[in-house]
């Protein structure tokens, strides 16, 4: 479910309808020179007005209108259409914008406006985006927390560091410097321009769809690199490593299995996968923004941090002897 | 390029910008109780009013606004978004919507109607169907009449018979007893009802989509039947009766390759292998409508008569000595 506040700096507001706890995150700016990737000229801070007076205060309307929108069949209906989620978009955002168009019309709101925000949201492939990772965080949040589990709930880098949570460790992260992307850069740009990973965008992969969902959105790697079968290899890779496949999001191309949801710490390190990730590439200099995106993994010495941190919980717990 | 002619019975009006020549079609009805599958009563006829006297005009008034749209750059996103643009159309009438939605708003269509217009569209995911249908015409057309040429520019079926033309006989048809499909049947219709193969919408395949391209669409099986494994076989079988790959509508899963495009009559004869088809099925009975979809094969008599006549022609040609 959907909505969204406003004004100055709107956020999406998402509840998870089932457990009934809520995420948010920013609405999606585009691609290149964006905020999210540290530009910050006057195109973008112009573009943030907009979106701060015009675009959040129109969606609000639109949404109180149309009511919350159903995320979960949205999405899986975007995995039939080749959007994985992370990096590829499309599908969703149109769905999206389907709903939300007729409900802007209705909203009363003025049609220079409301065509406005339809060409915002037309131009922007990557607009759902910053709906699906608060929809992810809103699935995994209601993960965690469980004792003794490996389950991992939370992957994020922040261009320095990359770090996990896991449901029995709490809100501790366990870190390690974060890798770089293999991948494809935007025009005048190389690999030697790119920051290391960075980003809240991981939460898709850890909830199953980007980079693990890979499988579904073939033509992805005109964006990120590699090729449609890798893509596949990916998805079936990513099976070793989760707990289970999650029958409400499926791959056609893999004959309608589940994506592979819930890595396992410990089915990581015993294996030796690392999870995949793709995800857009900052440039390494603030004010610039992005420049490209690949593929990367997340690095073993944060699961195996955090497998060990959850057997001395177990071990201090054992002596501690019983409740 | 599309357009739309109004009023009582509007049509999508397409033509092909190379060679000037125009097709035409109605509009997508939707699924279900809808003439083009021979159902007729009430509710059938009052969707059409509504369509002639309110869909149809506003199309019009917002095509007006945004100018004809490139059909042929939709037609390719839509394929990298898992339709094959015959059963499943998903992503093209999303696509449609999206470009149909601004203009709409900016035509200065009355607000209720506008947002009936887009609600109807929204609803239909077949929409873009009628569409499709006429692009591949359009583009068929062009390649008619090249003398000699085994070229397939037309598959038509009638629920009796089944035809096809080559580019180097003109206007002739080359007829057989139509085909039943195998398929999926709507809830309380089994194959017993259906009529044999109908309709124009063939097409698509003899342009290289639709069955052609079901290994971009892997989804289309849960509407029309089979695995995504035979849906990849069947992309790939056409790839031995046709005449090139076409670069413009490429398919993701099997490595950006070109769709199978130009059925060649004589390697239709010479292979056995004979054209895909998915399609809807009809019930037997008039005023019923679509009770399913399904696969089936252009009949090899087609083929063989196309063939032997081309050759007549020939020698026919040669008897009548040197022009």
């Amino acid at each position: 479910m959907a909505g969204v506040t406003s004004p100055s700096m709107p956020v999406w507001m998402i509840r998870n309808t089932v457990r009934g706890n809520r995420t948010f995150c920013t609405l999606n700016e585009g691609l290149g020179k964006v905020l999210r990737y540290g530009a910050n000229g006057p195109e973008v801070l112009e573009r943030l007005r907009w979106m701060g007076g015009t675009l959040g205060p129109a969606l609000q309307k639109a949404l109180a209108r149309s009511g919350p929108i159903a995320l979960k069949p949205l999405m899986a209906r975007a995995l039939h259409m080749g959007d994985e989620m992370h990096n590829r978009n499309a599908a969703a955002s149109s769905l999206l914008f389907k709903l939300l168009a007729p409900a802007l019309l209705r909203a009363g709101i003025a049609e220079r406006t409301a065509a406005e925000v339809l060409d915002f949201i037309n131009g922007n492939d990557h607009f759902f985006l910053n709906v699906a990772m608060p929809a992810c965080k809103a699935m995994l949040d209601a993960a965690a927390g469980v004792p003794g589990s490996t389950m991992v709930v939370a992957m994020a880098r922040n261009g320095t560091e990359f770090g996990i949570r896991l449901s029995g460790t709490g809100e501790r992260w366990f870190t390690t410097p974060a890798p770089f992307l293999d991948g494809l850069f935007f025009a005048g740009y190389t690999k030697e321009d790119a920051s290391r990973d960075i980003g809240d965008s991981a939460i898709t992969e850890t909830a199953g769809i980007g980079g693990f969902s890979m499988a579904a959105a073939p033509a992805i790697v005109q964006f990120v690199g590699g090729t449609p079968r890798e893509a596949l290899a990916h998805t079936l890779a990513m099976g070793h490593i989760t707990l289970w496949a999650n029958r409400a999001f499926t791959i056609p191309s893999l004959d309608f299995s589940g994506a592979p949801a819930g890595i396992d710490a410990r089915k990581v390190v015993d294996t030796g996968i690392l999870p995949i990730i793709n995800s857009g590439i900052a440039h390494r200099e603030a004010g610039i923004g992005q420049i490209g995106a690949g593929i990367t993994r997340a690095p073993m010495a944060c699961f195996t941090q955090a497998v060990v941190a959850l057997e001395e919980m177990r071990r201090a717990q054992e002596s501690a002897g019983p409740a």
